[in-house]
C-alpha cells in the first residue's frame, strides 16, 4: 500500500528544538470556521470504555456519574486526549438523561443536571488549557425505544440542552443514534439553540435499524439542520469510513452541503452485522484482542482524510495514544505534532534508544506498517458469529424498565441465548 | 475446568449495603507480617506501558521522568490501582538510575534523585489514602550489561536506595533482572537497609540468560537475603506461575524458607523463547491483540493462589481492571471486594441492566469463562516467530552507549534483521 | 442451525442387510427425465486437481492427456466417484481443445481427438458399471481470451463436440466460463446436437468478468438453449449456492424455466474477489488448509437442496468422500445410500468400533456438526489477500502464446507481483 | 531459513530430454545394502487414510480387507506411490491380524490370511514395475492392550509373518507400537525369519505410553534385533524428526549401530500430547485443515536428511504428491527425479504456463517457501485442546471386545466426554 504523507521536513522538525510540537492549531476559531477553512479537526476518544477499565464506570448501566463522583479521573482523561491532539473536548454526558439514569438503576446520588453541569465544567477547564473546543452531547433515549411520543423524546433532549446552553458549550453533538428518526428529532432540538450541530448515527453500510440507508439518513439529518454528519461507535474505522463515504455521496447528489465526521470504535469488527459490536459475543468484556494498534489508527486517519472526512475522532476503545496516532498521521496537513508526541517517535523512532539491538532494528516505518500482529491465542478464532436477535424499536424485548432485570427474566434470556447458539 | 471460589455469601454481600467493599484488608501491617499471616497481597500493574499509552512515557528509553514532570498523571494511575485492590504502591522509579537516564538520551531536565524523590512522594500520598504499602524498586542496569565491576553496579543501586531510605518506603523490590548474578548484588545492597526485600527475575522456565535454572536462581536469591522471590514481566501469567512453581520446589528442597510472588505481563506469550516478549515481533507497538481479558486474570489469580503464591500482581500491560479481577477472584480469601468493584458486577452481573436483551443474556459466569474471544484480524496469525539473536551480557551488540544509535548502526541492524527473517 | 434430514428409517436400514445401499437411483433415465421428476442428481468431483495430486496432471498446463496416457488412473477415479454416489461421469476432457493443448506446451504425444475419445470410453465404461450417465464437457478457450472471432471460437467447440456425438454421450456440459458471452456461444454449438445441455459459469455473486450479474447471465444462457444452468469451480459451496439462488430468481422472474446445478470447489474461499480462488495466494499449491470436511459437504448438500438446486456436484478439491457426503446427506430424498457407504458410518458411527474409548465418544452427529477444526498452523492467518490485477479478456497480459513464458517475461511478472504486495 | 539443495544441474536436467527422471535408484539391492551405502530410501504413504477417502476402508475398524475386496484400488494407490518415488511398497496389512479383524466387527468375508496374501501379491506386482522393495508389516495388537501373555501376542505376529515369508517379502517392518515392550516382542518374532527388520513406534519426544523415553526405546529395539529404528504415525514431521534425533543420540551413546527412519503424519500437530493425533478433537474426520503442503514436505525431507535419517517416508495423510515432494527435495542426493515429476515443475515451475499472468508470477521457489497458507476458516482456531483421558494398557476402558460398543457404553462415553470438555 502506498502512503503519501509524513514528509521529511515535518519529521525533521521534531529534533532538539521541539518547535513543531504545537497544540490545537485552530485555537480561537469555532468548529465551523475550522471546517470551512478545510482544517482537520481531531476528536477525542470514548470515555465510557476507558473509564470502565479505570474503575469509574459500570458496564451495563454505562452511566456517567463519574463526572460528579470522581472528577479527577474524568479531568485526567480529558487531559490525555488534549495532549494527544484532540481539538474537541466532548462533555462526559453519555446516557446522562434522567430517564436513562433512573432506568439504569443509578442510585441517584446525583441528578442528571448535576452530572451534566460537572461534565461541562471539566471539559471547559481542560479545553482552556489547550485552545480546544467544548462540545455538548446527547444520545438516543430509552424513551424512544419504548415508543414514547416525539414530544416526550424531544423534552428529554431539551432538558439536557438547557445545561449546555447555560454552560455555553461551543457546539452540540447528537450522537449514537440507531434510528435516524430519533436523530432528526435531536437535531431539531439542538438546532434551536443557534449553536453549530453535528449528528452521528451508530450505523454501518446497511443503514439504520429500520433499514434506512446511510445516504438517506445523511440527507435527512442535513435537512433537519445538522452542519456536520457522520457516524460514531458500533463499527471499526474501515467500516465507518465506508459508511460516511456513502453519506457524502448522497448528500452531494442531493445538492446539499455538509461537513463529515467519523468517530469509530478502536476495535476491529469485520464480523459485525447491522447492529455492530453490541452483537459480538465478546461485547463488552472480551474485546481486548480486537483493539487497534497505533499503526492501524494512522491508516484510518489517512483513509478518512482521503474520503473527505475532516472531523476525525474516535469512540469506545480509543485511548490517548490512538488519538495521537491520528494527529501524527495528519501532522503534515495540520502543520505540526501534538504535545504528546514529545513522548513518541514517529513510526517507532524512539526504539533507536532501546537496550536490545534487535528491538532497535524495529525503528522503521515499513516494519510497523507491514506487521501482522499475532493474537497469542491459538485456541481462539479470528472471527465470531454475532448474535442476531433481529429486534428493534417497539419490540417487547426492548421495552425499557426501571428495575434491574428479574431472575425470571434473566432465565428466559439465558434459555433463548442457548437455543440460538 | 473446575473453579472453586466466589461462593454465594460473598457475591450476595455486594447488594445495596456495600459493606463487603473494603480497602486494603491488611492495613497497618508490614509486608512480611501480611505474608507470614497467610494473607494474599495484591500488587499493582506496570506503569511504563500504561503511561506510554497515556502519553507520559517514551517507548525506547522507557524512563520515568513523568513522576517529576507530570505528577498528576502518575498520581491518577496509582489511585486507579489502589481502588482496584492493590495493597502495594510501587514507586515509579523503573530505569531511574543516573546511568540509565543519561544513557537513554534523557534531556536531564530532572536528575535521577529528583525523579526518585517525586516518585516516592506520589506513592506514599496515594498509599495513605487506602492503607497500602509503599515499595521502592531497583532494576537491572546498563552498567552490568556492559561488564562493569560488582562495585560499580552496587554503587548504582546504593544511590537509588539512599532515596528510598530517606523517604522511608515500607519495603524494597529488586525486579526485572535477566541475570541472577546482578539480582544477587542488588539484593545484597537492598538487604543492607534492614527493610524487607523482594526479588523478581524476568525469566521463564528456561532460566536466566546465562542458563541458570529458575530453581537455582531462587535458591541463590534467598541465600542472598531476599524474603520474597519470584518473577516479573517478560512472560504471560501462565508461564510465570509455572516458573515460580519451579522456584518454590527448589527453595523448599534446599530446606530454605521464602514467600513467593509473580507479577507477569498482561499479554499472552505462548510463542516466547527465553528472552520473553522483547523478542516478539509485536514488541512494543503491536501487542494489543495479546492483552488478557479480566476473565483470563481471574484464572491467573486462582492458579497463582493454588501454586502457593501469595504476592500476586502484574507488570506491563496491566490496567486497573486487570488488578481488580485479581482482587475479585480472591475476594473469598481476602474477605471482601476492592472499592473499584462498586463499578463492576462479578462475572458480568452488571449486564443485567443492559439495554439489549441478548447482552443481558451474557450476565453469567459460564458465558465469560468459556468465551474464546475472536481477534477480529483474519489476516493475522495466532503466534509469531520471536527474534532470536542469542546475545547477552558481554556481547558487543549489547554494549550500551550514551548517544542515540547512529544512522550507520541502524542500517547495520536493519540489514541483520532482514537477513534473519 | 437446524438440520432436518437423515431420518431414522434410513439410518436403521444400514444394518446387517445392506438393502438400503443402492446405486444410481435414476438408472435408465436421461438427465432431463430425472430432473423433471424432481430427483436429486449427484455430480462428480474435479479430475484435474485429484489427478494432479496422484501424479497424472501437471499444474500450470492442467491438460487431460492422462485419459490416453494413464487410463488406469482415470478409470479408478471414475470408479471412486461412482461408488460415492455420482450419477454422472463427466468425460475427463477439460482444456482438451487443440488450441489449449498446443498452447500449453503439451508435447503432442496425443491429439485432442485421441484424448477426447479415450476420455469418453473411460467414462462410459465406468458409467455402465452403475447406471450412471455420461456427460461430455467443453470449457472456455484461450482463443476467446485472445479476442478471436465468434466463428473461430465456435469452431473449436464444434471440433470437441463431434467426438462426443460420435461416442454418444448422454448429455453435454459447457462449464468453467468466466464470460457469459463465450458460454452462450458454447451453448449454441452444444444445442445443435439435440442433446440436453447444461451450462455453468465459474462466477460468484459479483457476476462474470465483464460485470454481467449472475441473474442476467442465467437468463442469457437459458435463452441460448441451456436446460440446466448454474455455476462451477472458482468459489466455495456457500458462495456457489448463493450465486445460483440469484440465477434462479432472475430466471423465474423472466418467466423462463430451467433446472439448476452447482459444482463448487471443495475449498473454503471467504476471502475471494470476483476472480475466485485463482487469485488467492495459495492457488494452486497451498490450498490444503482450506479443504472442506465431509461435514461441511453435508451442510452444502442440504443448503443447495433447500435452494432448489437438484444437480449437486463438485469441482476442484472434491474427492470421493466429499461426493459420498452429498449422497449421504440427501439419502432420505434419494431413497438410499451409495455403495461407498458400506465403508462409512453416518455421522461418524463407524467410530463406535474404535480402539480408544474417547474416540468412540465422537461417534455422534452433534460432535461433528459443531466441531470447529483447528488448522494446526499457529503462524498462519485465516484469510488471505487475493491478487487483484484487474485484467480480463482483451488485455495484453492475457494474450495467450504457444511458447512457455520467457525468462524476461517472468522477471517482469515477478517485479509486478512484488510491487503489488 | 537457509535451504541448500536443488542445485542447478539437477534442475536443468529436467528439460526436453527427461533423462534425469529415473525410478528406484537403488534397484536390485536390498534395504540394508542401500542404507549401508548411504543411499536415501523413500518410503510410501499411509494406505488406511488414503483409501478411506476413496471409499475402500472404514474409519473406526480401519481394517485392510480392500486388498482382497477391491484389489484395483489398492494396486492403483501402490502405483501412485511408486511413480512418486517410493522405493518401498509396504503390504497393505495394517491391523490384518485375525484378532483385530474379528474384534473390529469385520464380517469375515475374508480371513486374515487371505487379506495378507492378497496384499503381498499386490505390493510385489507393483514393486516389480519399478525396482522397488516389498516390506511386510505388523502392528500393535488388541491382545496386548487387553494384557494377553507374551506368548499369545507373539503367536499373533507369527501367524502374520508366515504369510510374509511364504510370499518372500524383501524385509519386515514392525510399526505403530505405542508400547516399546510389545514392539520388542514383534522384533524378536520378525528377526527369527532372517530378513532385515525395521521397527517404528508411534511416539513423540515424551516417549511411549508407559513413559519410556525415545532414546531408551530405540536402544531396546536395536538390542532386540532391529536394523532400522524410528517412529511412524501419530505426530507431524517436525515432531517425528525431533524424536528420531533423540533415538539416534541414545543409540550412538550406547555404542550401538542402526539405521534410522521416520514415517510421520501428513498433518500438522503442534498441539498434541503424548498420545498423538488420536487425541485431537479433529481425529479422524476433521483433519483437513492440518494437511501439509508439498512445500512443508520438502522442508521435512531436508530436516530428516540433516538429522541423519535415511529411510524417509510417510504415514496417514500422505498422498502421492507428498511422497514426490520428498523425492524432489532429495533429488540431488538421489541423483534424479521420480517418474511422477514429469507432471510437476520443481518449486512451481509448471505455473510458467498458467493462463493468468499473476499466477505465472508464482512460479518461483521463494514464493512457495515463504507462503503462510490461510485456512479460509475465520471461525476456527489454529490449535485444539487434545483429549487427555490418560489411560493405557491394562485400563478397563481399553479392554477390547468383539462386539460393537453398546448403546449404554456409548452413552457413558458421551457423558464422560461432555464432562471433560
Amino acid at each position: 500500500m502506498q502512503r503519501d504523507v509524513c514528509t521529511e521536513p515535518v519529521l525533521n522538525s521534531r529534533g532538539p528544538g521541539a518547535a513543531a510540537i504545537t497544540m490545537a492549531p485552530g485555537a480561537g476559531k469555532g468548529i465551523l470556521a475550522r471546517l470551512d477553512a478545510g482544517e482537520v479537526v481531531i476528536g477525542d476518544g470514548g470515555f465510557v470504555f476507558a473509564l470502565e477499565k479505570r474503575g469509574y464506570v459500570k458496564a451495563g448501566p454505562w452511566t456517567p456519574e463519574a463526572a460528579a463522583e470522581h472528577p479527577e479521573a474524568v479531568r485526567q482523561l480529558h487531559r490525555e486526549f488534549l495532549r494527544a491532539g484532540s481539538d474537541v473536548m466532548q462533555t462526559f454526558t453519555f446516557y446522562a438523561s434522567d430517564d436513562k439514569l433512573e432506568n439504569r438503576g443509578h442510585t441517584q446520588r446525583f441528578t442528571g443536571q448535576q452530572i451534566n453541569e460537572a461534565a461541562c465544567d471539566l471539559a471547559r477547564e481542560v479545553a482552556d488549557e489547550g485552545g480546544a473546543l467544548v462540545a455538548g452531547g446527547v444520545s438516543q433515549t430509552p424513551a424512544y425505544l419504548s415508543c414514547k411520543s416525539e414530544d416526550d423524546v424531544k423534552a428529554i433532549f431539551k432538558k439536557q440542552i438547557d445545561v449546555f446552553v447555560q454552560k455555553n458549550v461551543d457546539f452540540l453533538i447528537a450522537e449514537y443514534f440507531e434510528h435516524v428518526e430519533e436523530a432528526e428529532w435531536a437535531v431539531q432540538v439542538l438546532k434551536s439553540t443557534g449553536k453549530p450541530v453535528a449528528a452521528t448515527l451508530c450505523i454501518g453500510p446497511e443503514g439504520d435499524l429500520n433499514g434506512v440507508r446511510p445516504g438517506d439518513c445523511a440527507v435527512r439529518l442535513v435537512k433537519a439542520g445538522a452542519h456536520v454528519v457522520g457516524v460514531n461507535c458500533h463499527f471499526d474505522p474501515e467500516t465507518c469510513v465506508k459508511t460516511v463515504k456513502m453519506m457524502k455521496e448522497a448528500v452531494e447528489k442531493a445538492g446539499l452541503k455538509a461537513h463529515y465526521m467519523s468517530q469509530p470504535l478502536a476495535y476491529h469488527t469485520p464480523d459485525c452485522n447491522c447492529q455492530g459490536f453490541i452483537d459480538l459475543p465478546e461485547f463488552p468484556f472480551g474485546l481486548e484482542p480486537r483493539v487497534l494498534t497505533r499503526w492501524d489508527m494512522q491508516k484510518y486517519a489517512r483513509e478518512a482524510y482521503k474520503a473527505g472526512i475532516r472531523y476525525i475522532g474516535g469512540c469506545c476503545g480509543f485511548e490517548a495514544y490512538h488519538v495521537r496516532a491520528l494527529a501524527e498521521e495528519l501532522a503534515p496537513e495540520r502543520g505540526g505534532l501534538p504535545a504528546g508526541s514529545e513522548k513518541h517517535g514517529t513510526w517507532g523512532a524512539g526504539l533507536e534508544m532501546h537496550t536490545k539491538p534487535w528491538v532497535r532494528a524495529r525503528a522503521r516505518r515499513d516494519y510497523w506498517e507491514n506487521l501482522k500482529p499475532a493474537s497469542g491465542r491459538p485456541l481462539c478464532p479470528s472471527m465470531a458469529t454475532p448474535d442476531a436477535w433481529g429486534v428493534t424499536k417497539g419490540h417487547a424485548d426492548l421495552m425499557q424498565q426501571k428495575e434491574a432485570t428479574s431472575q425470571d427474566q434473566l432465565k428466559a434470556l439465558f434459555d433463548k441465548a442457548n437455543k440460538n447458539q
